[in-house]
Parts: structure tokens; sequence; C-alpha cells
């Protein structure tokens, strides 16, 4: 059953990436959320009601946590949840019509299942999960070696780096080098890939829960910072890395 | 003459991008330069010295300024010379095999004359002058929206955010975000296409010569901050961006 609607979310994933690719040839509303730094698209919200309608009928019964909230209330893990951020990285979609992501979860019971990360532009899909192992398209990926922080680098979060929180500073210093995108996709994917050895950000489940089935499956290390574990329905400062890299950044940050 | 030597740069850096994707399959030696976050390749040194022979073919009695030094030493810049970044973001290369760029530039009696940036990678080699204007491949570019700091994503050197130079981390709080990928190529490209606002970084002559011949031609702002002027044979301390952001940007600086 489940390798059914594997297959279905990836076709549903290339039909919402060609609508999102025609979406911006033509016009689209741009509205600030919390702030001139925190957008949404009338795209966004297409593609979050478009995908939570689009799970629901693949998955009967499931339940859809969405960034942009046409999904439903979930207050509770029992059964299927699934995880949706329609557009990954707005503020790039907006500004650089590039280094955007969709990215889809499935949590079973609470537990890590499925997870999607596509890059819209290039259509590159990265998913899997603990059983299949994790794909990039068809290609299965085997996981990065265990560098360590100094052998390194990293993506921190910028606000955090600005106001030093957390010592993220000195983990910067110590790596071999800083790097930002502004997409929490391209960053989980550079993390899966070894093109970054640790990532570590304030993430919403919708940010963070598609990479975390991928990199726990890779054997990476998914662990958060600011509590005992990772709440799946709550927001988190997190660190994916390397099991070496993350012992290094944990020494250091406090 | 120009254009025979420009269409032969272009048919080189073909030559070039193949030569690199090819020696990336083999194995090659990694040294340090001045620390273990600046690295040097077989392949920098083995790119810096093919270009330097080819462009000597090429241009004949013209001179080579290389990053690696298999160019001449230039101390004026009477005639044409040549300046050459073989591999822009080594370390993305060792560490990503991806953004990383070969960079190319003419200056002709110190006036900057042509300018090629290529990503390796994907091949789109960004190219042009203040006479033929500024192409993506066979796509000519229009210069980007004025936008201000305010409406602009920039990327900022990373060590100067850590150490706070210049008070950069104030202009990073006023733009719309930051963003660091590690290689100058990049960057400048991203200002060229105005998915960046600005950029400002410390850069050696093979770093900014190109980016400044094909952003001066497009009106972007090039301008050094440490110095009067830019000295072409030396490095500096330099901001490329929109007017609207170079002004935002200098009121900030310090």
């Amino acid at each position: 059953m489940l390798e059914k609607i594997d297959q279905a979310v990836l076709d549903l994933l290339d039909e919402v990436r060609h609508r999102t690719l025609n979406r911006m040839q033509a016009s689209y509303d741009i509205d600030l959320k919390s702030s001139y730094k925190d957008l949404v698209t009338t795209v966004d919200k297409e593609n979050d009601q478009y995908i939570s309608t689009r799970l629901h009928e693949i998955d009967p019964g499931s339940r859809v946590v969405s960034e942009e909230g046409f999904g439903d209330e979930v207050a509770t893990l029992t059964g299927h949840v699934w995880i949706v951020d329609p557009i990954d990285g707005t503020m790039n979609f907006v500004m650089q019509h590039a280094n955007f992501y969709i990215m889809i979860a499935l949590y079973v019971d609470g537990k890590p299942t499925l997870g999607y990360i596509m890059d819209v532009i290039d259509g590159t899909v990265y998913h899997g999960g603990k059983k299949r192992g994790v794909f990039e398209n068809n290609r299965r990926l085997t996981s990065p070696a265990n560098n360590g922080l100094k052998d390194s680098l990293v993506a921190l979060n910028s606000a955090m780096i600005l106001n030093n929180a957390h010592n993220l500073r000195e983990v910067a210093h110590q790596s071999r080098g800083l790097r930002m995108y502004g997409a929490a996709g391209m960053e989980l994917v550079y993390v899966l890939t070894g093109q970054l050895g640790a990532y570590l950000s304030y993430l919403h489940p919708w940010d963070l829960a598609a990479g975390r089935v991928l990199a726990e499956a890779m054997g990476l290390v998914v662990k958060a910072i600011d509590a005992p574990s990772i709440d799946v329905l709550s927001s988190n400062l997190v660190l994916i890395a390397t099991k070496q890299a993350a012992d290094d950044v944990l020494a250091l940050v406090n």
C-alpha cells in the first residue's frame, strides 16, 4: 500500500512542479506574513490547497499539516499524517526565481516514513525512507563521508549568526566555510549529499519533516538543540549533520 | 579583432569545461594554501597553465595575470591584460563538486573590456562587455531592477559578518536576507541577474575582473570601499550592487 502511495506522491510532485513553473509565467500576488522578510504568494497558497486535496485522495483517511493552512487541524500523530511545504524558500522564489523547493513527508503513528524534497526548477527529487533507502531521482544515494566540523562546509541560520545565538559564530569559525542558501530544502539536500556537513536552524514542522525522514534513513544525526527531542508538530532548533560533525557542533553550541 | 578573440575565448571556455569535468572523474591532489580554509588542487593549476598558454596563442603579445601564477609578471596595465581565475570557488569544487566557476577578463590599457564567468557544471556562460552588452549564453540580459537594500537579497563576506567588519551585520539586517555561496562567480552572476541586489567582499584581481566588466556594462555600481578606486592588479574590498542598493549600503558601511 505504501508503494502505491509513494508512486502517487512522485506523480503529484511532477504535476505540481509543472503547475508552479506555468504559474511563474503569469503574475501572482505577494503578501507579507510576519515582516518584509517573510513572504507568501498566491503560488504558495494554490500549491498548498492542491497538494492537501490530492493527498486526501491518494491516502484516504490521512490528515495533512501544511504551511499555509489548507490542510487539517492536527493535534495528534495517530495514523497517517502528511506534512507539506508548498513552496520552501518563498523569498528565493520571489527574488531569485530559483533555489526553491516543494517538500512532502509522511509520518505513520509519529514515525518518519516517507520524505520528498523537490528542486522545482531542475526537477530533481530526493525521496525515500528507512526501508527503501534514499534516492536522487532514480539513483540510490550512499551515506556521505563522516566528516567532522573542521572538514565540513556548514549552513547556519543567518539571524542566529548575526546575533551569535547559541555560540554559532564559533561553529562557523571552526568549519571549512559558512554557507547560507535561504531554503531549508536546499540545505537539507546538501547534507544528504555530503555537500554540507551540518545544517543548524530554527525549523517549522514543514521545514524539517521530509529532510528528517531522508537524513535518518541515511544514518545522519537529526537532533533538537532546544528540547530533549523533536516535536513533529511544533518548531525546534534542529541540527542535521554527520555523526562526527554533530559531535563537534554539540560540543560548541549552548 | 576583438570579435575574433571573443569567439576564441568562448571556445576555450567550452574546452576547459570539458577538461575540468573529465578531470573530476579521476583523482587529483588537494593542497592547503594559507590555511585549511584555502585550498588549491591539481585542477586549478592545470587549468591555470592551460588557459594562460591558450590566451597567449589567441592574443599574441598580451599578458596574463592568473591566480595560480602560470601567467606573467604584470606590473602595468598597458595593452592587453588578461585576468584569469582557473577555478573560482575551489572549496565548493572540492567539497560540493558544484557551485564553482571559471572566470576570464580582458582589460585593454586598463579599461574593462571583455568578461566571462562560466558555471562549470551546467555550462552557462555569462559574457560580454560595454560595447556588446551582457549575455547569458546567447540570450542578452537586461539590467536588473534598481531595487534598494530593503528589497534585495545580499551576499556578504562571511569572515566580515563573523567579525562585524565595516558594520556589515547592519547591512544584512536591513536587507531582505543574507546569502553566502562561497564563489565570487556565483555571487557576481546573481547580481547581474537581479537575484542578489548587492555583493560585498574582499576580492583579488581574478575574483573581480570579469564580474566588473559585466556589471559595469549593465550600469551596476562597482566600487572600492577601502580605497578611492579599484586597483585592477591589487585586492580590494569591493561592492557590486544596483545603484539604489549601493547608496543604501554605502550609507551603512564604515
